[in-house]
């Protein structure tokens, strides 16, 4: 499989990880080559972390392992969508996904011209 | 509404954008910090275009608009989650969804060791 076409524009891809059960997004974390390659071998996640500048199978210390499922390219093979069976939460927070700092809650009109919603 | 936590690591954020009528990851596009005061402005996204370094209105000539939701922050605040509501395809090409390439299609096991997963 020629996985040169996903490190075109950078030695790094972002990799949106997306629960399998329920289609949720639980995080995103960057690839290099070598751990898509290591991804796609073991069928389990692993990252490339920029801070660390290390590879990283998610869940090697937490438990909290991602099962790959199925492994998406997006229209111009710069992003790639995983989704996986969670082992456990996916942040190291704790929580279920990373996802849980709201900047603009639903319900909260960003633009504030009165207009009513009605899309329940 | 302080975004200079959004742009510690970098003028870039990349955005995920999920369809509001049933949570499908639409597309991943990125921000700078003039795009995501415009969004909030708006209530309409705005991205940056990597390419073309300049601020880009989604479905600006297309009609594709991607109305706002809700707008989450990851854990440690390098990435957000969009919740839209879209007008037609949110993808260039004509697809729903910009991830419809598969690298690792659902039912193919990517490690061929013949052990039996039981992960349900």
């Amino acid at each position: 499989m020629d996985l040169d076409i996903y490190f075109r524009k950078g030695p790094l891809i972002p990799a949106i990880v997306i629960d399998a059960a329920d289609g949720e997004v639980l995080m995103l974390a960057y690839m290099n080559r070598e751990s898509l390659a290591k991804t796609l071998e073991t069928g389990y996640t692993w990252f490339y972390s920029r801070s660390r500048q290390a590879l990283w199978n998610k869940g090697a210390t937490s438990g909290h392992v991602q099962r790959v499922v199925s492994i998406y390219g997006d229209c111009d093979d710069d992003t790639l969508l995983i989704q996986v069976e969670q082992t456990g939460p996916a942040c190291h927070t704790g929580n279920r996904s990373c996802f849980f700092k709201p900047l603009l809650p639903p319900g909260i009109e960003p633009h504030q011209n009165g207009k009513e919603d009605d899309l329940s």
